[in-house]
């Protein structure tokens, strides 16, 4: 009774923001700010003061393909150029191709409205005696990349739109996509529940069963380590997780009922001035919110958020870890040298940017003083917290204080936490700088005083990926 | 004495090209075209025509950060963040600190305006019960990144400002650099000869011997594989390697002797009028070209340039190979299993894109049908001719069918030539697509008509890299 009064209260409130025009803002701003709202933020606090303009931007620029034209790009960068033969149709390179592998873009599902990444990869036989600027190939591929997308669809549209517009002799497009899974499915090797799919799209030459062409394609991926044959059978997950009764996408074109679309997630979760909220700022951005695959998506969006809805209960965590239960006997060997030291390695967490409402996800390492007493805190225990101050409006910066204070309250000789995670803020938007990876650290107690300590457990920690490997591993 | 004369004719031909303004340009396009004209080019031809415009831009897109304020960047994105405990001066993160790893960016050599790659770590503690947005430490990295630079002179650049403008109790910058070596260095193994070296600079709480922050921002950044300690033995070679007679750089500040600024580079070989069109192209984006660390570079950008100039010999390719010198035996276990198919892999060459004046580099795999005698054509004998039709104003379709028919005209039962390739066009400005690399093949004879002959030459070809490994290598 008391939480159906607080859910319409709170749904009247975020009706309330959606509506206040706060002057100067626009209408995709005052939309974030009732998800604010929905979520039992309060939008005027610092951190989110700024955070529906910075939304809007993200939006507005993530979705800019929109308005992007492919025939402005490709007609200035049309260059003449000679092929191996002058056979008609195709002078360019006959029995040649040009392919330019690897090219990383962000595009936002239209399941969901979340960002997912794609490593794409294009070729094109060119003919009539010219060929394209390289860079142009990677311009179109953002137009399509740039809205909100299914990835067969991208690359149906990418080898569509480059066929067009430089009339070559056929156009091949690869793709592999990456797209973040539920935080409650976020495991320690986060590489793997990343749920990822290979798609491709083909015109011209590259087209039927024995194309020599679409052949030699695969074959200059693979000198790259890109294995479509492979990728064919690698994508057993439904595409988008927040639509778990999707039937699998297969290779080429995606199967998909025609039913699913109208599967609506658990209502009550998903307040309704939420779901308006984001149905309008789909229209600002020129999108149709009633176009067939975006039906459910603003619901699916909304549930994905109010997984980090604020919560007020404090954590009970000095009476949680006294319970016995959640204590156990560590065996000695699993002692470093400096005896008492005692860690947690690689807790799987998934946050959500306070100031962007992007998710930042990664892994937390924690290490303690024991009491002398051999007994450790049980990795569930130190899972559950990191849960608890993970899975909201965040910063990694806050987050790492907060993990570390509630350590040092039941760990009073020290307490030290190091975060480290992969923001989607950096990486699908502004700077773009997609391999960083932020790390974070507090400190407390005897690890202040003691630097041995801290770098014997700084040592300690396994690095959980190889440099410069996959972007969506941490 | 003809050569003199030439010279003289050119230096004209390009001082004139240089005053002569075409209406909507600036003098920075009249400048590119003076040295266009100076590689013995046709500005008027297709692939050249809007090639100043091109240029004109990506300087002046790469030296931005002339224009940009550290300060605008910083004071809108300070957020107040409580720290582990409050005293003073290191309430945001007492005994923490904040790092973000593995930020991509690019510069440019002020010794010889070419660009240089960045890796680029920064950490900070902080200080005043504030945050700075992580989006903007890769932010501020630019604005010092994006101006004719030493590696060194970013690292304390980027250091100090983020001192200023957070005043945190402490700034950590630690950089790798990579440089492009000069064309004919270029070996196959391409990673090795890029010229790499570590900077690094600190303030506040990471400076002294014994700063457990500044060992805490090494371990850090070990957990991403960065070892800045194995680093600061590995820049033996000089850094910008057309000042052969520089000091090694040290790690930390760089050594410098003092005279090494004035030396000049062989005169004759950089005419005066493309020298000064360089110079006049630092003046029009706001530099100084007597400041110290740029006097010579004009000189050393157009020694880079002249190893790109045209060449109106004609390779005379036919005789050369019909040389015995240059035919070889080939062991019969060399064979593939198609017997007459024979192959040259990783030919490596270093081109400059016509359209960017900006190199492409990589590789160039050849294969062809022996004439049944067992004889094969010597691999300096294809080293040759990669480096006759690479080492030019070139777009890398076009390089692929020149060497494919070259190959051809000797080995008329059938040529196939892949050529790999990273533009720096492609990395450094624009679409900016770090990890990209180019593919292209041409395909001639018994190739075409042969599928199986094809495949089975693309199969033998050894990737010359892990997928999203260093972004240096190809």
């Amino acid at each position: 009774m008391h939480r159906a009064m607080d859910a319409l209260q709170e749904a009247n409130l975020a009706a309330t923001a959606c509506q206040e025009l706060v002057v100067g803002e626009d209408a995709m701003e005052a939309a974030v700010r009732a998800l604010l709202v929905g979520l039992g933020e309060d939008h005027r606090r610092e951190g989110l003061r700024r955070t529906p303009k910075r939304v809007a931007k993200a939006f507005r620029d993530g979705t800019r393909g929109y308005k992007q034209n492919v025939k402005d790009i490709v007609q200035g960068a049309l260059f003449p150029e000679r092929g191996v033969d002058k056979r008609t149709g195709s002078a360019g390179g006959t029995g040649g191709q040009v392919v330019v592998r690897d090219i990383d873009h962000f595009s936002y599902c239209e399941s969901c409205l979340l960002p997912f990444s794609i490593q794409c990869h294009v070729g094109y036989v060119p003919s009539g005696g010219r060929v394209v600027g390289l860079s142009k190939l990677s311009r179109v591929a953002d137009v399509f990349a740039k809205r909100f997308q299914s990835p067969q669809r991208i690359a149906n549209e990418v080898c569509s739109a480059l066929h067009a517009s430089i009339q070559p002799a056929g156009v091949a497009v690869a793709m592999q996509c990456w797209h973040i899974p539920l935080p409650e499915n976020m495991k320690c090797k986060s590489s793997q529940v990343w749920i990822r799919t290979s798609h491709s799209s083909r015109s011209g030459v590259f087209e039927g069963e024995n194309s020599s062409l679409w052949n030699d394609f695969v074959a200059l991926l693979k000198l790259r380590g890109i294995d479509m044959e492979m990728d064919s059978h690698s994508h057993i997950l439904p595409w988008c997780p927040l639509r778990p009764h999707e039937v699998p996408p297969c290779n080429g074109y995606a199967k998909r009922t025609t039913n699913d679309v109208t599967t609506s997630p658990k209502s009550g979760s998903t307040p309704s001035s939420m779901v308006s909220a984001v149905s309008s700022m789909l229209q600002s951005l020129g999108e149709d919110p009633l176009r067939k695959e975006l039906v459910g998506s603003p619901q699916r969006y909304v549930q994905w958020l109010m997984r980090f809805r604020a919560c007020n209960l404090d954590v009970k965590w000095n009476s949680f870890t006294l319970n016995s239960a959640c204590v156990y006997e560590r065996p000695v060997e699993d002692a470093t040298d400096h005896g008492e030291i005692k860690s947690e390695m690689h807790l799987p967490f998934c946050a959500q940017c306070e100031h962007h409402l992007l998710p930042f996800y990664g892994v937390v390492h924690i290490g303690y003083f024991g009491n002398g007493d051999g007994k450790g805190i049980d990795r569930c225990t130190f899972q559950a917290l990191v849960n608890f101050y993970g899975c909201k409006l965040q910063v990694q910066e806050r987050m790492t204080r907060q993990i570390a204070e509630a350590v040092y309250s039941v760990s009073r000789r020290g307490a030290i936490v190091v975060v480290e995670a992969n923001h989607i803020c950096m990486i699908s938007r502004g700077v773009e700088k997609i391999r960083s990876s932020t790390a974070t650290i507090a400190v407390l107690g005897h690890f202040l005083t003691d630097s041995c300590a801290s770098a014997s457990f700084l040592q300690n920690i396994i690095p959980s990926t190889t440099h410069g490997g996959n972007k969506m591993e941490l």
